[in-house]
């Protein structure tokens, strides 16, 4: 790093108007924020500073270009107050893939590792310790510097703000398998946590929600025969014993709770397929009721099951079990990143 | 309109620091912007200011979610200094029609032209006069609203900048026909002026200029085997005396400049097809010679004819012709727009 962390804390804290049990999810922020520029080839010195608007030359390419990538994690407490984080190099790593299809400059791991940390420590009483809350971490870049021609920025900003937050779905979640509207082209930047992908999926799931939908499920952009992800998750779907996920591709995310929840299955002997899955199949085995769980994951929806899906203006209930494989693998995640269990991956971070 | 526009002047222009005969392509910046907030479901009074940085809370969903969109025009002064602008209305449309795929609030007829009329008239000297230069102006729309959930903003920004700009291409183009990634996806934003459309195509468009091409041309994602548009300009080949060009869809931006030189083409009896083409037939044209020529046409690039494109290895060279349709075309379409030939289409909107 050039040089240390530079810290600039707030005179007083707001964290008093806090409600603390009745959290939105990622709407309230946190006293402080770590900001870093990239000018001149070179990140600059990082400082934490008051939570504060950022200013901006209106020919920033941000506005422009929509170069700007993110992600997002989440940082919890244990019973004995002490801070965690689940598998954050893996967003480091993901963050630097973003980067480099968006041709934004690579943020280095101390940096990222470094300041996150410093961050949770200035702002450690805003991690909820109340059961599914958790901090919502948001690392997130974008083109600063300026210019109205198509072409990468000159300078960026690396910037990470946290929002202590509830769930993200209310409750069980109603999707519709997209067959008009795509997210992601091949040899596109789907794969990536680029903030364009994310405003390309507003429309398509307003007219979801306006049919009495959450989430679309996208299909490929092509045949919209093969099932993909959700907006912000990876897709379970469970037919008979068998879990199956799609594999991850150039249009896919790879997610982290995704992969987590593969490991995870096969250690506890569910027969886990990493294969494609066309709708066709899941309506049929709808249809003759081997069709058992839908769900999706997320670092935000962590896993969210699926009480009914769409398709071509039919719905389908998926049925109640008992003991469903989405409550099984989502109490041992959300123990091992809690710490009520064993972590044997090696997964949890726990700060000092 | 909510009401007036109102107008703050700056203190001292920064005019006389600019060189007017060497003017790069949209870096220098006019003395005044308009700025007009959507807040609470309505459009504010817009505001003709100082060009000075925005300032943004850092969960505004621009930075997150890429909710973006964006024109391109110019403005010209005639030999009598008369303004003048070419089929803004079109600006407006696609404006909106970006708006909606994006999930932006519509901006009303007259927040934009009037709005961009007096701005005009308060920069009204900025305006080059040269040759070959023009105000190229930058209406945009971005989301201010904050929230880490992805889902549409409740505000927005509406800016128009304006920046005294010459060519944006320096020569002829050498172009390179993309086999391996895509620009945008069936059932996607591509025919939208979005933001993260533009970003996308930064890493190939990169790649391509490591390999000594300006520019890719895009193909379509499934097949790469049709062609689509380049990365600011959509695509005229001409086979034999034939113009071709492929029709828009909802992977290609409808461009003003590609729809006004097909009317001229047509005008002119030159034999215009709209049709797919696939990359196919134009290596078949080049090497029987029947391949002529093929140019670029946007509003920034005016129509820039290609001197060569590059193809699975190969580079293909267009012949060098008399009196090209590029050369005529382009000589036709900144005529009408200059106000040096008549303008039988009423294309032309001359301020007073
Ligand atoms: C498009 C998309 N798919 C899947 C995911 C899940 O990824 P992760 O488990 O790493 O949070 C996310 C959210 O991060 C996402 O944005
Ligand atoms: C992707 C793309 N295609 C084509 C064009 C040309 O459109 P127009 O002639 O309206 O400027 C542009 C530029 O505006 C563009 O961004």
């Amino acid at each position: 790093m050039k040089s240390n962390i530079e810290i600039q804390r707030i005179e007083k804290s707001k964290i008093d108007s806090v409600d603390f049990n009745n959290l939105p999810f990622g709407s309230v922020y946190s006293d402080h924020m770590l900001e870093c520029d990239f000018i001149n080839g070179e990140w600059q010195t990082p400082v934490i500073k008051p939570y504060a608007p950022i200013s901006l030359d209106p020919a920033a390419k941000i506005f422009h270009y929509g170069q700007s990538i993110f992600e997002g994690m989440k940082a919890y407490k244990d019973a004995d107050e002490n801070t965690m984080l689940f598998r954050p190099l893996e967003n480091w790593k993901r963050l630097n893939k973003s980067a480099e299809r968006l041709v934004i400059p690579h943020i280095p791991e101390d940096i990222f590792m470094e300041g996150l940390k410093k961050l949770l420590e200035v702002d450690n009483n805003w991690i909820p310790t109340n059961e599914g809350s958790s901090l919502y971490i948001r690392p997130f870049m974008f083109a600063s510097g300026i210019g109205f021609h198509a072409s990468p920025a000159d300078s960026y900003k690396f910037i990470i703000c946290t929002a202590p937050s509830g769930a993200y779905f209310a409750g069980k979640v109603k999707v519709l398998i997209e067959e008009k509207y795509a997210r992601a082209a091949n040899g596109g930047v789907g794969f990536a946590k680029a903030g364009g992908n994310y405003a390309a999926q507003f429309y398509p799931t307003q007219l979801a929600i306006e049919k009495g939908y959450n989430q679309v499920i996208w299909t490929d952009d092509n045949s919209h025969e093969y099932i993909e992800e959700a907006g912000a998750m990876n897709i379970f779907i469970r037919i008979n014993d068998t879990l199956i996920t799609s594999p991850t591709s150039d249009r896919i995310l790879n997610g982290i709770t995704r992969k987590s929840v593969i490991q995870i299955a096969e250690d506890m002997n569910i027969d886990v397929e990493v294969r494609k899955i066309t709708v066709s199949e899941v309506i049929a085995a709808a249809q003759s009721g081997s069709l058992k769980e839908m769900f999706g994951a997320g670092t935000a929806a962590v896993i969210s099951p699926i009480a009914t899906f769409g398709y071509h203006g039919t719905d389908y209930d998926l049925p109640e079990l008992e003991n469903p494989f989405a409550e099984i693998l989502k109490k041992a995640i959300t123990d091992i990143q809690t710490n009520k269990a064993e972590d044997p991956y090696g997964w949890r971070v726990v700060l000092d």
